[in-house]
């Protein structure tokens, strides 16, 4: 990370080897989602879409913490609107879960990488990202029921995540988790020691970066299209979807260097 | 719980510190759902959801076991009537499957506290609680398939709890299987010693008791909306449950002590 | 499996005791799925469908290793095609996912035994059988991301098996992930030695050959039927589905045995 740029800018982005690295850099709020945090992130998002040099993204903290979700002094300030707040409430959990799909629409795989507390929206940006890894002594929490506000977004991701009876625990106790748990429930990949962290978080972006991606592409946004519709449904879909993905010329090179027990091809992304 | 009670009510409800004790009381047929127990199980689920002094339920039960499930000899004198008794078992299914859903409704969170044997039915029960804890000697199944009659009813709350392929095991082999197995399928919060359990049960529901009513109410019923939703549906959905959510009083003052660095105010509820 | 048999049949099978056991039986290839081998299972499945003499089965490979998935050479072959093989890869993909329905579809339940590499399609077939059993050196992977042909069609039924972060890994990173990891993911129901692999499998299926077969075609159809309905109207559907369980013959002998604590009688199928 540029030291130079840690007060400037809300999310500072390098790039290596077609891997993007957000990292949230905010450490002071730990890395509240205040509406110019959710702005930044969306804006980078919507570069890295638009941008065929990437082809994975890491979603990293700066500080000693992932994120402890929503900004609460900024949403206050809000009280005195003359609703109350309410339209400005709404308008800012639309805003946060726009940003929120626009993580399971980028076409590159996204992977959060925690360490510290990720909680509430923190702990949503984690359910959102196609895969997580976790220091060992990171924690999840949606701990908004604490305060009286209980993480109904978040739990949109989160329980799609985890089991239902896992999901309702945190969602109704609000407790802070360790990494291990939340792992054992499905929403973690993996959970090193913190000093591991990054390079567990760019080995597993190396080995996406490899893969050709056109196919990536292809198959993350089919995967969440899928997922929603019933069996039959999901397998004409993705039959179709497979047949086009014969036709891309990488995957005419890749199989045909594959049957002659030739190396990979470089791929050209189409 | 009141042993002069015992030969005469089927629920027995105790309440303490906003938590409402549910012991279903028939242990002689290892609490059978014979049509007195649910109406009289959804009787007290009625009063419950109509009363503000509760916070949280537990569904404990008397004797060994939690619950064998349905009332095979009750059924079976209705073979005699014109029908083969079928008007009758699907009306006693549509009940059965209104109390479940009564459990999924109300308004307060309810955890399953098991011992000893929870089938079929019974372990619909634990299926659908929010939570559920157990001793580590309890055992679950969904049997009915060792007797020509498969667990449809039930396999509609386990299935929604655990993985197919071990959804299916239980279905179709019976057998009864361990806690320690079936909590890592997801069914269980908590598998502790028998000796510890009405502790375990009563430690998560005080916890929970803490949290704000309004606050849990909202988030219990938009938990199990928002499940049926397509992912983009469901963040609108919650997003205006959220800013309803913090509209509530309670929520304005949980957040004001936070940012604030005080206590949690005494909640009203409202 | 009967030698003689090896070099003419891609599907042998076998029956015993109301078990039928379905050997992939094409190892040079690594039981690859083409077009013939297709053809063969599903018009096995088909007999077995209507053979009401089999409870269950098993669908083993020869071999050293389960099943490598689609056949690229065949596949290739028709990049010769006037439109690139566009058509004949829809219509591959179409009649893959309609075995795959197949064996969803089938009466009886459908047991996987895995030894060696089950990959892409070979992974789903996994998938979408009711249950697996695994060698303890299987291996299982979606690796078709590896040659630019991500693995769509395989994601429907593993996606609808484990975790989405779980299914994710696997789809774009393409590894091979050992039987441990993917039965803690829930895709396999047991593990064991290979010494005991065709010994669990068969244990697995008695079990369920002793079961009323009336009762579990209800239940394995209801099964995936109910998954795909909202929570209220799959009580609806499986509270009919239970009521005209019990009118089955079988069940009301089962039942009646139960209660009168005599074994169970010869189900008649009924």
């Amino acid at each position: 990370m540029d030291g130079t740029l840690e007060n400037k800018n809300l999310i500072v982005r390098s790039n290596q080897d077609g891997i993007a690295v957000l990292t949230l850099n905010a450490p002071k709020s730990i890395n509240a989602l205040s509406e110019a945090m959710m702005a930044s992130l969306s804006e980078e998002l919507d570069n890295i879409a638009a941008d065929r040099s990437i082809k994975v993204v890491i979603l990293r903290s700066g500080g000693n913490h992932f994120c402890a979700g929503h900004n609460l002094k900024e949403m206050s300030t809000h009280r005195a609107d003359e609703d109350g707040g309410f339209q400005y409430f709404k308008d800012l959990f639309a805003t946060c879960s726009a940003m929120m799909l626009r993580l399971v629409r980028l076409p590159q795989p996204v992977i959060a990488e925690v360490k510290g507390i990720a909680t509430a929206a923190g702990c949503q940006l984690v359910a959102s990202c196609d895969l997580a890894v976790a220091a060992e002594d990171a924690t999840f929490a949606t701990s908004g029921v604490n305060i009286g506000l209980f993480c109904s977004t978040p739990m949109v991701a989160l329980s799609r995540n985890v089991p239902r009876k896992m999901a309702m625990e945190m969602l109704l106790m609000g407790e802070f988790l360790p990494a291990a748990r939340v792992a054992e429930m499905g929403l973690l990949n993996r959970v090193v020691p913190l000093s591991d962290l990054e390079k567990t978080s760019m080995d597993l972006a190396r080995i996406i970066a490899e893969k050709s991606p056109a196919a990536v592409k292809i198959g993350k946004r089919a995967f969440y299209e899928q997922l929603e519709m019933p069996l039959e449904e999901a397998y004409a879909f993705a039959g179709r979807i497979m047949a086009e993905n014969m036709m891309a010329k990488d995957t005419e090179a890749g199989i045909g260097a594959f049957t002659r027990k030739e190396p990979m091809p470089d791929w050209t992304g189409e």
